[in-house]
């Protein structure tokens, strides 16, 4: 394990930055999570972190998450409690006592959210996550690929109305809880996905938030040391640099409550005279270089800010940003026929089969 | 109490046209709920309906209704099973047994709903209800006035997907089961609003059922009596006539998921050289004579073809019909300055104050 034993405050820097790496375009603002997770720290104390494979067969572990768009409060940050309300009131539907708080997604803003229940809470938390990256559905865990409901489920909003959902899906999950957030101004707070540590040593995608940590660190000592911060990422990642470039056009359309959008790239340096095409819906999820696809979901492709390695959000793209596309393999509980399935191509609509990614370097 | 003590399915029919009347232009299809009951009544035995006095002041009372659009399944009319799965869902969540089932609104399908529901459990439904008419939204119900929270609620689909809500507010209940239940298909089934006796006392409207069953008698019987169907239920509502004529022009238009509208008629009989135009919103909501607003909702307005006395809802209004509105007073309970907030012209974004509408017959 690589992230530390004992998380401080000041450890969420690290983690929040490798957040966003593993966000891979979307996932929502790290940047409020950590704030959460800070807060709750110094409020509560640090948070113990802990191997899927330390967890007793069965001890109760129970994911936690926020849903939606994160947006920081002018006044506060509300969600820390409202994340707690859930997951206690989960405890409580579950009538035991929850023995380890989970990350539902390693990337974006729910890489930190859960620290906020482990550090309230005094439970440690699981150094892994459902994605082993971030995904725009409840449903897009490998939780579901091992039989794992959703539900029952806890959703509460920052005005303090809760529902507790049953459905006969994770899809189901998905649908009326999207709907719900939607109607709750954007935003709600999640406890799901409860399991026994038989199951979580199954179906945890591991040691993701020791990659967070890492990632974070990497980048942070090669701009201290005035190394290549990108080169860094990629090494630690165990990535293939797919693309340089600059931003050339973007197309956005929002559909069903997701960004969806398209950007296209004009090579630069050993780049120039080819394109890159990165589609996204909330993340990238498809790479096309010179015309031929080369990359898509499961497998990972995150970009960076050629000089400062900063992760950049599908969000935040615009046109003349200088840019590095990594790409890196998926998580291999994805690359499945039913992980396939659940978050290949062809799930979002885009009409290529998957081909898994194998990075050159 | 009107009705029977015991009702069997084939007493469903008077009620349900009852209901129909009662629904003002909304309520959805009574007929929908008739057979919903009849088919219970058939399967369970009759049901026993109770005056609102008989309740201990300790028992604990459960009012269930179907929420959206309640369409005829091509091959089952499956919300009976869903309805109680909602109120014994509820009723595991209170910790302790109902002792009797109520109406949330006495107009349109719900007046009819809660029959399934007494009938499947065995337990007395309440001649009442809680709003005296049907209106469009869940927080829109006397109990409301009396300070009962419409939740926990328990919400089923048709799918075998349930959620709990609680919530701030009965608006903030409206607007999340109005979410869930358009995601879910545009119908649902609810138990909420959970009281006890001696608040049932207070806050439901009396009589309902009785005033449903007395008016579908009086339709059939003035029928088979050769006698004019219209002045059998004007009188038997102490209505008055407010116009006869034929509709000129409809305009519609959906809006949050209600059918919104003006229908404008030119007078027939003592009305030639009159118009009336009618505003709705599901249900009718205001009436305008030659320009004057001359009742508008808490009190009702209802729509009897002329020939036969068949209620028209606003969804079935067509050029050419021949129609008389009858409109009549609303419950008490609905004058007051709190009633009027929540169910009064402004509500509806109409631009006059309520005057209370007092019938000349």
């Amino acid at each position: 394990m690589h992230i530390k034993r004992i998380v401080h405050a000041a450890d969420m820097e690290d983690i929040a930055v490798g957040g966003a790496i593993m966000g891979t375009g979307g996932g929502g603002d790290p940047y409020v999570g950590k704030l959460m997770a800070q807060q709750a720290i110094l409020k509560y104390g640090p948070v113990k972190i802990i191997d899927v494979t330390e967890l007793p067969d069965d001890a109760l572990v129970v994911p936690v998450c926020m849903m939606g768009a994160p947006t920081v409060m002018t006044e506060k940050l509300p969600q820390g409690d409202e994340l707690m309300n859930a997951f206690r009131a989960l405890e409580q539907l579950l009538g035991r006592k929850i023995d380890a708080v989970l990350c539902g997604e390693a990337g974006g803003v729910n890489s930190t959210t859960p620290f906020v229940v482990a550090a309230a809470s005094g439970l440690p938390l699981v150094d892994g996550d459902g994605m082993g990256r971030a995904y725009p559905e409840l449903q897009m865990v490998t939780f579901t690929l091992h039989g794992v409901s959703a539900t029952p489920m806890v959703l509460c909003d920052d005005k303090g109305n809760s529902l507790v959902l049953n459905t006969v899906s994770n899809a189901w999950t998905e649908r009326l809880a999207r709907a719900a957030t939607v109607e709750m101004g954007g935003s709600a707070l999640l406890a799901f996905y409860a399991m026994d540590g038989a199951t979580a040593k199954k179906a945890v995608v591991r040691g993701t938030l020791s990659l967070c940590a890492d990632l974070g660190r990497a980048l942070r000592e090669a701009r201290a040391a005035h190394e290549d911060p990108v080169q860094a990422i990629k090494a630690k990642l165990g990535a293939e640099e797919i693309f340089t470039g600059r931003i050339k056009d973007i197309e956005r359309r929002t559909e069903g409550g997701f960004a969806h959008g398209t950007a296209r790239f004009e090579g630069v340096d050993g780049w120039r005279g080819q394109t890159l095409r990165l589609d996204f819906q909330n993340e990238f999820l498809m790479a096309e270089r010179d015309g031929k696809v080369i990359v898509t979901t499961p497998d990972l492709i995150t970009l960076l800010e050629a000089e400062s390695g900063n992760p950049v959000t599908a969000d935040s793209l615009r046109y003349g940003l200088r840019l590095v596309a990594l790409a890196f393999e998926a998580s291999s509980a994805w690359r499945s026929p039913e992980g396939i399935a659940l978050v290949g191509p062809r799930y979002f609509g885009y009409d290529v089969d998957y081909t898994p990614f194998v990075p050159s370097s």
